[in-house]
């Protein structure tokens, strides 16, 4: 009988919380539920090891909204606490209802949430230039007065108002990697660096301190996929394929392509910056390091796209 | 060489969060600072895998606070959830302290946090009759319109004001217990159960479902010592021994104590309800089930009491 490949599935933000939906609870699990529906479908297939990452700019976002309305009455939380609370609250949520789905499947895996955190430099160029817009929209003299009461780099934010914006360094290792990788071999699935982690420095004498920063989720799952050895790395999106020529009249999908191909699109500059871009860098990162695959598809097309029927494929 | 034994170390609220602190993140580390100092005596020793439990009262109270702060910009928290955040907000602060000062300790341990769901009854009587006070005090007209408009429960407490009381049912099953024993014969040192575990009923076609309700930390640390089949107990608590007659002229502590012993205690009514005396039930019913002892001491006194030199101990 041939071994299972371990397969890294990222979902993406909307898989969890719809952009315009205001976040209850109670739309958090029915999103999850389909995407737990389609994992089951993965893991029913018996070919899986499965970790399972996503998404939290929405989540944080509620986070930071209602710790700055409490403000007068309880102390602020950082980022980097921020990160590991709703890793825990949308863990939680995921590892209940995929449980509830591969049990009515007839499946029996352990599964669980791993709090993750994501070694990234004290030295990376991206904390002397901030740029990951977080939390809520402000009017201009509110952005001008949190500048200067607390620091924060604020700038304007897609003509919608002004917003926080935070360094996001390369995430260089997962804290956790040894363990997330033993959970594998136990046949345990499991949910890890949410959000693309909680990020930390390394200070001089080797301890860790978390850090007012966002790593790339697609970037930190690329870094998890290569240190835990897995087979394949699958990126869940909203689009059933990466494009060419996206939003163009000539726009085309792509089904495969090698890690030459990619990077030649890339450097055509085909992949938005922020959103299909850091997906493709991840996919070829995680093949040249000697992943098998990496796929990039939609929620509801992960099985075709496991048997080579939907998504875009990067191989070497 | 003797195999290592294994213990279940239950951290006292005030080892996170102390009485009268408001409660940032800064004071928290600093108190997690001191409580890691300890555990990493313990593990120094060489003789234990440790299973680490943590209180969240404080930490949920201040998520409640911000949830409602917020309430007429972001949907509310409930319960369950509030409780897997603080899980992982809590989980994060530990896991990265203890792993500095075992590091800084020469010592090599992987650790980390695992989200924890605690199965317990839909019929428990606890769902009739709501106890357990939580989140902010209100006054009386507050109170009132909360009880009309959210269906809570809110009593009088403690001369302070009213609060919500939710459930607090018996917990019949750690779901993670697999997992976390799993992680224990890896060698690796685990944070779960945090907050006496998430809240979750089974439901007739078996799926899991999130309650609302909070169970109490000692009976679910317990219950997870039960489950894991580990050797010791530890309940760190303020106090360095449990005590006959307390705060009376006459009081004493108590060394040792045999199972019957501590349950003719118990019919005496010597422990005070929701403090010492849930610590010596679940003390009780783990040694009754088989453990080896249950410790009852202060954080300062941990190592001292596993020699046998401080502390409570009860015996079978």
């Amino acid at each position: 009988m041939r071994e299972e490949e371990i397969i890294v599935v990222a979902l993406g933000g909307n898989a969890i919380l719809q952009p315009g939906q205001p976040g209850t609870v109670e739309e958090q699990l029915e999103n999850v539920d389909i995407a737990c529906r389609h994992l089951t479908e993965i893991m029913s297939t018996g070919k899986y090891k499965m970790v399972i990452t996503h998404g939290n700019g929405p989540q944080v976002g509620n986070l930071l909204l209602a710790s700055e309305a409490a403000g007068h009455i309880i102390p602020p939380i950082p980022l980097d606490v921020c990160g590991a609370a709703t890793q825990g609250m949308m863990g939680y949520m995921i590892q209940q209802t995929l449980a509830n789905h591969l049990r009515a499947a007839g499946l029996r895996h352990y599964i669980t949430t791993v709090v993750t955190q994501v070694i990234v430099d004290k030295n990376d160029p991206a904390f002397k230039r901030p740029t990951k817009p977080i939390g809520p929209f402000y009017d201009f003299a509110e952005g001008e007065r949190l500048h200067w009461e607390r620091g924060w780099e604020v700038i304007e934010d897609s003509k919608r108002g002004y917003r926080r914006v935070v360094p996001s360094p390369k995430p260089l290792a997962i804290q956790e990697t040894r363990i997330i990788r033993n959970m594998l071999d136990n046949g345990e699935i499991v949910i890890a660096v949410g959000g693309g982690g909680i990020p930390v420095v390394r200070e001089k004498d080797k301890s860790l301190r978390g850090i007012e920063a966002v790593i790339d989720k697609d970037l930190a799952v690329g870094r998890l996929a290569e240190d835990i050895d897995a087979d394949i790395l699958m990126v869940l999106t909203d689009v059933e394929q990466v494009m060419l020529n996206y939003g163009e009249v000539d726009e085309v999908g792509i089904n495969r392509m090698t890690v030459d191909e990619a990077e030649n699109y890339l450097k055509e500059g085909h992949f938005g910056e922020g959103s299909m871009k850091p997906k493709v860098e991840a996919g070829i990162s995680f093949v040249k390091a000697g992943g098998e695959k990496t796929i990039i598809t939609a929620l509801n097309k992960a099985v075709e796209a496991l048997e080579g029927k939907a998504g875009t494929i990067i191989i070497a």
